[in-house]
């Protein structure tokens, strides 16, 4: 379960979560947003409702945790990672939350989420 | 990233990959089957496409990978793990790999897991 990089795969319609997990996060400035520090499935319909970024000791900060809808990541074979359409000072607006909060993404805050990036909720599609 | 037990966030709708992984699987008869090692994701609909199970050391066998629709997979949070409606023979006649084989769940090998167990393949409900 050691993460190896996401590239690896690149060719492959499937990845392991496993390498989705340590795979870093840029914006399209080339500016290192963060890490992939957790993947979140939706029990119901089994699909991937988040994709948790890391992001911390900016300022001073605490670790963030990020959560972003999986449909705003992009993954870019020649940095070997994400890339979001979002700016430095977008993230720090966006939901985020203490790496030691353990929040339900299931509820309000999930949505919260949702509306910011202007994503489809991913409960709004499930039959 | 240590995997601790699922039935924690039991309660919640959303569920962490890395509490997936390292969960029990359980046949109806209670025989323990194996233990979620992997989830595969689909990249394009952000859907899981497998849960990989392994079970190995049975009758001398090496290790092997057993890819699960996510849809057979059910919960029992007395069990305090996944319940698969498989009795041990009809697991040793499903579609498997050895863990070093390293298969590409997209193609025909993953269509061959999904008509195995009768479920949808993930792929064919993607808009």
């Amino acid at each position: 379960m050691t993460p190896t990089p996401a590239g690896l795969d690149s060719n492959r319609r499937l990845i392991s979560a496993d390498k989705v997990e340590g795979t870093a996060v840029y914006n399209r400035a080339g500016d290192r947003l963060g890490t992939i520090e957790d993947v979140m499935i939706d029990k119901i319909s089994g699909r991937v409702a988040f994709a948790v970024m890391s992001f911390g000791g900016f300022l001073g900060m605490g670790e963030n945790h990020h959560p972003l809808p999986w449909s705003v990541l992009t993954y870019d074979t020649a940095k070997g990672g994400y890339v979001v359409d979002l700016t430095r000072e977008q993230l720090e607006g966006a939901p985020s939350y203490a790496a030691a909060e353990n929040v339900d993404l299931s509820d309000t805050h999930g949505r919260r989420v949702y509306d910011y990036y202007k994503a489809q909720p991913f409960w709004l599609d499930v039959a």
